[in-house]
């Protein structure tokens, strides 16, 4: 097992990574400091693991609520599900709630955690590979509402992050690949060598090869952390992180939550944010090329749905969180592992780069 | 104008308290960082200041949302027009968000504040007594849950708060009534002398002189100030500001909300805590009654709704948010102007003092 520390001061937390994490309770109980324990989770995760972590807790006043699984139930109304569960069984300030499944899961419960009786302590088990390399890091909690992604939500700490590499075995492939998409995306932000390591070990982390998948998440929440340290609540260099974000979330809102997975729509917008920079004159297309070729590699898509016009485009990246006095800000790349956070591009070379794709 | 300094480090905001500060645009503009505004009210409010602060603004982008009036409309369902209005009319992370009205509107414009694109600058424009005492010190926000008040929300502090006076003069009796029940908390609480003061000044207080008024205001923020400072989080002493409340919270869900003033079940429930005190032999009869003649003296209950059982309240009283383990644990009075939380008082007593009402 690694055991990986995130620096935040009196909000540090411990992200543990291995195989069959579930089976040690110690791991969790170690950071539930009460009586009380609420196991959020969804239908499609709760037959495989809710009875193993329920088992962790049998010294506990444990209860669980499973909510639909999907991106499209990330909503305020889903998330009332979680507070009517709280308060029908008298959950008190000292339950502690646990995040059990993926990306949607941990930022809703993550999300009502922060404001369940003003905050309580939760927990993260998260059981995607998007989730162990993205969610696990950053504190990030929301829920989406029908105009925006992500636009209702707290900046919260976990008490601790157990990412078992077990439950990515039963990941379907196109989960897998979507968790890959942040996987490259730490790679071009800030870590060119590890970019070089994915070249050479795709076909292994598609293969799932526990080792070579631990090494990946690993790598991957240490450049998270490094950048969240510097800046917890995106005043700046933390809006790196955002890369392909900008593009993604205009292609899943644009065509509805749970269209496209949100590693798919990432995976698309930083080969997007890859041709402006190109066309700006920043990289190469030797750079555009290998960018493309990795995330084709992950069996990851390459160019946006053919039924988003240019307008449709310009219209949802205006509502995105990095619109700053009505100039939409982009993370683009002045090299392979050289991302910047830019107003200082030009507008009609954005529209040319979404219009080539079509 | 009299300037407060609420001291929680780089969260500390002022408050001003006077008559005509709706007329001084740059004590508002000083504390607005960008050019977007969302002014969040209610239909009561809107007519009466809603053009005045707007005209503060020209300078900005300024928009409004006008929420229907009551605490029965303090929910997630109406917090969502708030979210709503915001990203139809595209504001970005950089909005001030400025609550114009009383206590509900500051509770929800404030959490609105805290999770929009997960926090972003809000401004407290209270225009009753009760948000002018109460709502102006210690950042708590929130909406009400069907099976409990105030049970979903954040703790955040506001840029300033602007207390004009002249605002009280639009209240009906009842409302200023409910507002005096949170400024004799205070003396009560641990201010001995303020409760001497307010004995002496409570037909001042009834007449609506501005001075006195003003007088009230500032000493009850000053006590609640310093509770807050020493506690922001409500991990202790905190607590203590809750005197009456988890009585009052009780009368307000048992009843709907909306049937009972904040401020009067509150009043009620101080008169309830301080019959459970002198019951544990805590407190003299004479307290009882200086207690209870201040509070009759504001226009305020000094019994419970007669259609509540002991039962009832026991079993809602057993859902606030001050229970630990189980234990209720109450604010009880040792003394005017000394209060204690208390989870050592006698369950038998409790349910006595209940049914002595009836």
């Amino acid at each position: 097992m690694k055991t990986l520390n995130v620096s935040l001061g009196d909000r540090s937390y411990p992200i543990y990574i291995g195989t069959d994490l579930l089976s040690q309770p110690e791991l969790l109980t170690t950071h539930i400091k009460h009586k009380e324990v609420l196991i959020v989770t969804n239908e499609t995760i709760a037959p495989l693991y809710l009875d193993k972590v329920s088992q962790l807790l049998i010294d506990y006043r444990s209860e669980s609520v499973v909510l639909p699984d999907g991106e499209e139930f990330k909503t305020l109304e889903v998330l009332n599900q979680v507070f009517d569960k709280l308060l029908s069984s008298r959950f008190s300030r000292q339950v502690t709630i646990i995040a059990l499944g993926g990306g949607v899961i941990g930022d809703m419960a993550g999300f009502a955690a922060s404001c369940y009786q003003r905050g309580v302590p939760f927990i993260q088990i998260p059981t995607t590979l998007l989730s162990q390399v993205d969610s696990s890091v950053g504190g990030k909690t929301a829920v989406n509402h029908a105009l925006g992604k992500n636009m209702i939500g707290a900046f919260y700490q976990p008490q601790c992050v157990i990412a078992d590499t077990n439950t990515l075995n039963t990941l379907d492939d196109q989960q897998l690949a979507s968790g890959m998409a942040e996987v490259i995306k730490y790679g071009l932000i800030n870590d060119p060598e590890f970019f070089d390591w994915l070249e050479h070990n795709i076909d292994k982390l598609n293969a799932r090869d526990p080792e070579t998948l631990a090494e990946a998440i690993e790598r991957s929440c240490i450049d998270k952390a490094t950048v969240v340290a510097e800046d917890e609540q995106e005043r700046g260099v933390r809006a790196l992180l955002n890369l392909g974000h900008t593009f993604g979330h205009a292609i899943e809102t644009g065509m509805g939550y749970g269209e496209w997975l949100h590693g798919e729509a990432v995976a698309c917008g930083m080969v997007m944010a890859a041709e402006l920079s190109y066309r700006m004159g920043w990289i190469t297309e030797g750079d555009v090329e290998r960018i493309k070729a990795i995330i084709k590699a992950a069996h990851l898509p390459i160019s946006p749905p053919q039924e988003m016009s240019v307008d449709q485009f310009m219209s949802l990246m205006a509502v995105d969180k990095k619109v700053q006095d009505g100039v939409i800000r982009l993370v683009l790349l002045k090299g392979i592992g050289q991302s910047v956070i830019s107003d200082d591009y030009s507008l009609d070379k954005l529209k040319e780069t979404i219009a080539s794709f079509q």
